[in-house]
């Protein structure tokens, strides 16, 4: 496997094939690389396994291996994960947004792809090839989560997200057609509140040259990986947090206890803080998170110590299990994990589309190693 | 002429064309018709004028003379009337919402028709027609003006709203299929917030026999007696508000200055109540108006006199000039004038789609004529 740009998935085995066993781990990965957002694995998993059941496992494809001429759709869920908890999205609807979106731009599809890491937007590609039977890309269009449809290495390569289309669970759907991403974000994220916060879409479509450009490859092997390396370390007697980091070329920056969490839904975002009390070696020492559906920034004795894109993600301390910003709980022992992002994610393009002052904050971008970008 | 239903339009010569004057007593007609909605005649009119300057006069086709099989398509605005005097459209933005919708089913368009009467939607699908080089026919899908996409007479004869294209005049667009006219109006509202509150749309794509059985015909030939109806009667020293309500086959029912506007906006509407105190006759005895962009109620000495889907008219007490809900004002001197609709919207399911208890009020339709219709 061509680990491309991505130096951690070096010594990863890549996917052929998505049978079932497999999803759990898979799921559960998403959750650490979806950095607190992205969704519930578990929702992501019974999803992903319920298709694989019933419609036969699905091939998954190298990057490398993927002909410039592929005609390439990247299915996803939009929405809020604790919606989709109650009102799980009916597996045909994957397939639905994806025909809608091919038939309207005539194109015969020849690929599935994913378009971001996160427990629940890794595993709905695999429902929607499944359903489709169309062999799925093991790559995604960001190596992480992030909230918005032009929150994407793509993006930044100027692929447009739209057409891109957008399908429900009672039969209602839409097609955009935008002059930008970010206008694809807006028009689909309040269809999609009106619609009831859970509905699948499908854009990007890209050639297989566009997406070998564009994607991160190896994605969803990592994702296995990381799922597989918590059940070894656990078994081993091994820690299963230091194993996580290892993977991900990132350090362990912090460890203690929840003692505040403070959220607020705002625009259809859980923005939020969590304040982190130090144990262990960390003791009277205190670290703040800081939330938009992903963990964006963290501080450690009120210094910036890494944001996004940077990877920053949060652990259970002992089991090492993803712990989403949703699942945040007073009182949860937590280990603060940062890994760097694919390396395209570190120019000023790249941090005006995801970096904290779009999401808000007053803050200069700090990277995994420390050093401070300064957006103006 | 043919006047179908509408015993109304007998004696109105029907329009051949539309080549520039007669658009300003169109768009103040469609006004009276709109009962204090559908929009600025003003703004309107001003569209219309330049399309037909622009790119020529437009054929005006009556109801009968068209073939079964011919393909119609409704264009329209959607939005806050207040926006589109500030963000004033573009003519081609009409045109593209109908181009997007037939480009997608992949039909050819014979003809434009007007989906409601209002100072704005009389007047849009003159714009459309023009830049597409289309007839447009003499009728529109309600014979007044109603807020939702769904409160049209096709609505009740099963036909789809959706198909639906929505454009803004940035250059985005969006292409709605649902699984009912309320989903239409549903999907393409929150998407209208978004892009501005002034969007151009096109959707009910009609055969000719489907619009002959369902649409008000006459309507723009009506809307321009209105007009002119007004410019007579004031050339004649003669009463303009007596003389509307001859024209409609109605009647005043109150005189007063209006002593007191309580408006709020809510989910995009804007609803209010109006007191309006009698003058003259009327001494001593009170009008309250109900609206909800449009007039739904209007009760007299606590009464309710007339209720949606009839129509109450607010014209300015001496001119005759129809006054929108939103150009209601402290002081100023109305007459009230109520006049039946199409009887088509007389029966349970009309009520149920566009009576008072579908608007939140707790009134028993009431019929121009004073019938109290139970809704149980």
């Amino acid at each position: 496997m061509n680990a491309g740009s991505s130096p951690i998935t070096t010594a990863i085995r890549p996917l052929t094939r998505i049978e079932g066993p497999e999803i759990k781990d898979l799921a559960r990965g998403a959750a650490i690389l979806g950095t607190g957002g992205g969704g519930d694995p578990y929702v992501g998993r019974l999803l992903a396994e319920a298709a694989v059941r019933e419609r036969g496992p699905v091939e998954i494809v190298q990057v490398p291996d993927i002909p410039d001429d592929a005609v390439v759709v990247s299915a996803a869920m939009m929405g809020a994960p604790t919606v989709m908890v109650e009102k799980l999205p009916t597996g045909t609807q994957f397939a639905q947004a994806v025909r809608d979106l091919t038939a309207r731009l005539g194109i015969v599809p020849t690929h599935i792809a994913c378009i971001e890491a996160g427990g629940v937007n890794s595993t709905t590609p695999i429902v929607a090839a499944a359903e489709l039977g169309l062999p799925l890309i093991d790559a995604d269009g960001m190596g992480r989560a992030f909230p918005e449809v032009q929150m994407v290495l793509p993006t930044l390569y100027g692929h447009a997200a739209a057409p891109m289309s957008v399908a429900d669970e009672k039969g209602n759907s839409l097609m955009l057609d935008t002059i930008d991403n970010r206008w694809a974000e807006r028009l689909a994220r309040t269809a999609t509140v009106e619609m009831g916060c859970s509905v699948s879409t499908a854009q990007y479509v890209l050639t297989g040259a566009q997406l070998k450009e564009s994607y991160v490859p190896g994605t969803l092997s990592l994702c296995v990986e990381l799922g597989q390396t918590l059940v070894r370390a656990r078994a081993a007697n091994a820690d299963p947090v230091a194993a996580v980091a290892d993977v991900l070329s990132g350090r362990i920056v912090f460890e203690g206890k929840v003692v505040d969490v403070e959220r607020r839904t705002q625009t259809g975002f859980a923005r939020g803080t969590a304040r982190v009390a130090g144990i262990g070696g960390n003791q009277g020492r205190e670290a703040v998170l800081r939330f938009q559906n992903e963990h964006l920034i963290v501080e450690v004795d009120r210094t910036v110590e890494t944001t996004a894109p940077d990877l920053i993600i949060v652990l259970e301390a002992d089991t090492g299990e993803p712990i989403t910003t949703e699942g945040l709980r007073y009182g949860a022992r937590v280990r603060i994990v940062t890994a760097p992002a694919d390396p395209r994610w570190h120019s000023a393009a790249a941090h005006a589309l995801a970096g904290p002052a779009y999401f808000g904050y007053d803050t200069d971008p700090v990277l995994f190693d420390g050093i401070v970008v300064s957006d103006s």
